[in-house]
Formats: C-alpha cells, structure tokens, sequence
C-alpha cells in the first residue's frame, strides 16, 4: 500500500512514519511506499529505507502532484502551530485551511478518476475547545462537548474537522479526525507554542538546565506522550467507520495533570535535584492564554477503541527517557540524572 | 451609514432591504447608502430608491470592489441553497464557503487601512444541526446543542460561523451568526430545495391549486415567517456583544409545527375547500431528506434579544395573505379563496 504522512518531517510525523515502518502491515496491508511531505526534510534514518520517499516544500506546492497518485491511506499532520497563527493570520488561513482544502481536492480529484477512496486521518486538537461566556467549558472536554476554539489555530481545526466529515459523507475520502492532546515530553529546543514550557520542566531538568514554569502549580491540562499519540492515530487510521461510531471526530486520551503532579513525578523519577531546577516565574502572557485551554478531557470513543492513557505522569516521563537512551546525545539529554 | 446585503436581490434579502429603507435609522443610524449584490438584480421598487445601488454577478467576481470601500454593516445573505450543493459539490465550496471567506477577506483588507470595524450578520441556517450515531439530536435543537451538518450546506454555513467568530475574535469584523428557521411561506414557484413544499402547501391552495404533501402529517420542523425572519435579522445586527453573551451563532426562534397543524390553520384561515387541495403522496426523497432535519428548535438567546416565534401557525398564514393582497397579483395568489 501506497501512503502519505503531511508533515512527515515533524516530531510526531517522523515518529508516526517510524512506527508504521516497523509494523509489519497497517490495516492489514503491507506498506510498500510511503510518502513524507513537510517544509523541511525527515530525519536520515527515514531517508535511508527504500520504501521512502521525502518531498519538500509547502503543502499547498505538493497538491497539485498528489492529484495525480493513487494513495491507499493519508494521515494529515501539517500544520503552523498556534502560536505562529495568532502572530501571523494568513499564514494560519493558508497553512491551516487551504492546505486541507486543497490535499481534499486533489485526493477527490484522483478518486473521480480511480475510482479509490482513501482512508484519511486527520490530527485536529484539543484547541477546538474553550471557554465562551454563553456554554462553560466542563472541567473535562469530550468527544461531544461543544467546541468553542478561542484560537485562529483551533478555529481552522474544527473547520477542517467538519470538512472531513462531509467529503466522507460524500463518499470522497474514508475521513476520520483525531484531538491530539498536548504532546509531552517533547524533545528539542524550547519552542514558541505557549503549551511548549510542558514539554521545558520535565526535558531542561533532566538535561541539567534550569527551567522557568509560566503557570501556577494547580493548572491542569490533558497529557499524552508521543508513543501513546502515534498509536492513536494508528488506531483511528484502523476502526471501521462502525467503530468510529458516527460522529468523525474524537479526541483521543489525555492524562489530566496538574503542573504540581508532573513535577512531583519528576521527582520520583529522577530524583530531587533535578526537580529543584524547575523555578516558577508567572507569565502574564502565557497564564492567560493556558487559562483559556481545557484542564482535562476524557476519550470514550477512543477508549473503545482500546486507546487508554497513561495512569500516572512517572510513566510519560520514563518514555522519554528511554527514547534518549536509546537515541545518539544522551550524554547531553539526561545530563542532569548523572 | 453604508450598508451592504449580499444576496439582496433574493426574497429575504430584497425583504430586508425594503424594511431597512423603510426605517428611520439602523443602530441609531440613517441609511444613506445601501448596496445590493447578487447573481440577479433585485426587484424594481428597490431599484428606485435613490439610496440603492445594484450589483449584479457572482459574490466573488464583487469582492475585490468591495476591498475598496468602507460599510458600516453587512448583511451577508448570499448562498446556494442545500439542494443545489447536493447536485454540485464545487458549487457548494464556491458559493457557500470561498465567497465568505473572500468577502471576510476583503473586508479585513479595508479595515487594515480605514481602521473602521464593520458590523457583519451571517445567515446561517437550522440545517447545521443533524442525527448523528453517537449523539442524538434533541427534539428541539438548542442555541447549544452540538452542530452535526448533515449536508454540504449545512456544513459550510457552520464553518463560516466559525471562520466568523475567529475574525471577529481578531477585531476585523464585529460578527455574529443568525441561524434561520426555515422561512414560510415563501412566495413564487416551488424551487429545487427539499423544503419547497413547506411552503408549497400553503401557497398553493391559496391561489387555487393542488399541492402535493411528499411528508406525513405527523412531520414537525420548526418555522419563521418572512417578517420575523427581517426582524432577527435586524435585532441581531442591534444587539452588543454583551447582549450575544460570548458565542457568536444563536438561533433565530422558530414555530414548533407539525404539518397536520399547518393544514389546521390552513383551514381554520381559508375555509375547507382550500385545505381539501393539499393531497398526501410520500415521496421517499424528501420524506428521507426531511427525517435528518430537526423537529423542533428553541430560541432562547434570540428571546433576550426580545425575539419571539409566532404562536400559531394561523398567524404565519395570515401574514401570507396580508403580503398578497398588498401585492400587484392578490387576483391570481388568492385565487382559491375567492
């Protein structure tokens, strides 16, 4: 079978096309290409198996080719991220909502001629909910709770959840969407996503680096790792449109922390000088846009799916500090454990 | 003040522009300009109104003029109707998706340089709401009650909401959405939309024809009249931002009733032997299409607002025939009461 991951150079893209290259098939069938498309290029050791194949460029360039190929199977990651659409509006129209478009229009277009309908994955995200004066935000967002994005990025989201619902209602594309939660540990450099100190309190500790916290201890908000979140969107790729239950979008499971459990944990994990290298500094600017996000959520649909969260943060962090074991700079990683 | 009203060469939006003509003042201002655009041009008597200018062709052939002018206010009623999105996807995306992005767009161009912030209402539609497998629809869908599209139409009215809460969010338009119940009784000839006959039984009889019923009796759906159709409208454009309360799509109130109801009132207005014109022969078609639609709605932001539904279905009626008998042609659509 012949796939396409968008934004397959990406931290979750790259993982995703990792996993499924060591799967030894994905819906039953063998996958024979795999396409990675992203604004820059995946990492070697992707390059270098032969059933890949990376291309460059924005999303809304490589269009115009995909129109003319015959994919079994497309998860859609490429996205700007919010931060990047609240500074830049038009970028987060193009990248966000014209780019979906367009990756719909040309797999209808191929599909007017094949005759195939692709099975089509798309990670929207817990930013589809907030706050709104007339509806409360319930302390845990589900699968059906109202969504009120109070983000450009959380707006084009949704959007481009309920266009994938009615191309699939059309017979266009087997279209399904999944609410990724906050992915943490993330590894790397701090990023400018206002969610990025989550991923910054249990990574620059354990790297033996001081890390500022922006927020208050008692914030909570829904967790998943990055292996928990590339197996939902495997899974959700794999349900039958019966599993999936109706409605197209679902979010798939978080685990509601608090600021003060993750670091707790970290303690427990990696003991109490690293977790001494986390201060709390309040950022006005961050505090507010996190107080606009969910402090929790819940993921039945997903959960019968056989998708269940982590119970305890201890968990996501040991993930992550086996992924820097196993990876090449752990010397540098896990500095701090030594 | 400079108002525009996309599709105001339409029913309702030639309706609206006669009622605003008619008032002394929108929001507390005179109308001086009033821009009518559409694929047809709009009736005559509107034509003669010196405040009135006409422009005809598609929205988005007119959207780069309208980049160039400052409007008070916006009215943007222009749309393909859900039948027609049905036949012809594209024309759909086109018509019902693209123009009000590109009039969004075109607005916050304009706004870029005047600095001004015009006042925009969307006419949205009671065909956002549908069944889904995982969430049922309640028999009266509320201002809260989960959107599930089960149309191209009705999933392009609820993204534009969206899109419209974001701009408005972002200061380049004072937005607010009105969902319209479905307006009867419309004047003319049935047209392709499966709720034609919504009107068609009325109307019909009225001017001495026989009408075709392709639903049960027992089939309830909540409608608007014509004129309180105008005036939520209107008092949606009046209304602050305080008094929307937050979530910017609100439902415009609707009667709650079933068409042996409708036929009741028929009778009780225009006698028996009107009423004995309508015949029942199910249509599968539409008997399929109008068992997704919902079977009541409330209200109750819109009731804030001092909007409220008719109580009866005879009064919707009678607002028909007083519309009629001031028309040029009350011989021919009161035929059957004669």
């Amino acid at each position: 079978m012949k796939l396409l991951i968008t934004g397959g150079g990406g931290f979750v893209g790259a993982r995703l096309a990792r996993t499924l290259l060591a799967r030894p098939q994905l819906d039953g069938q063998a996958i024979t290409q795999l396409v990675l498309t992203d604004i820059a290029p995946p990492p070697a050791d992707l390059l270098a198996d032969p059933r890949v194949q990376a291309r460059t460029g924005t999303l809304l360039s490589q269009t115009p080719a995909i129109s003319g190929e015959d994919f079994d199977g497309v998860f859609h990651l490429a996205s700007a991220v919010s931060g990047e659409c609240e500074l830049d509006f038009e970028l987060g129209l193009r990248s966000n909502l014209d780019s979906t478009r367009a990756l719909l229009d040309a797999l209808r277009a191929r599909g007017a001629e094949s005759g195939k309908v692709p099975k089509f994955v798309f990670s929207s995200s817990v930013a589809v909910f907030g706050p709104d004066a007339s509806v409360p935000m319930p302390p845990r967002v589900a699968d059906d709770t109202l969504p009120a994005p109070q983000t450009s990025y959380g707006t084009h989201k949704l959007m481009c959840e309920y266009l994938i619902a009615d191309y699939t209602r059309k017979g266009y594309i087997d279209g399904r969407s999944a609410r990724l939660m906050t992915v943490t540990v993330r590894p790397g450099r701090p990023n400018g996503a206002a969610s990025s100190f989550f991923s910054g309190i249990i990574r620059e500790p354990l790297a033996g680096v001081v890390s500022v916290c922006p927020v208050d201890p008692e914030v909570s908000h829904p967790m998943s790792s990055p292996s928990q979140t590339v197996d939902g969107l495997i899974k959700v790729y794999e349900a039958t449109r019966e599993q999936l239950g109706g409605r197209l979008a679902l979010n798939l499971p978080g685990l509601n922390v608090r600021v003060a459990d993750m670091l707790a944990a970290l303690e427990e994990v990696a003991g109490p000088k690293v977790r001494a290298l986390v201060r709390f500094e309040r950022n006005e600017g961050i505090a507010g846009i996190v107080a606009n996000w969910p402090t929790g959520s819940s993921a039945e649909r997903a959960g019968k799916l056989g998708l269940k969260p982590y119970t305890q943060f201890a968990e996501i962090i040991r993930e992550y500090i086996a992924d820097c074991q196993a990876g090449p700079n752990a010397q540098d990683t896990l500095k701090g454990m030594q």
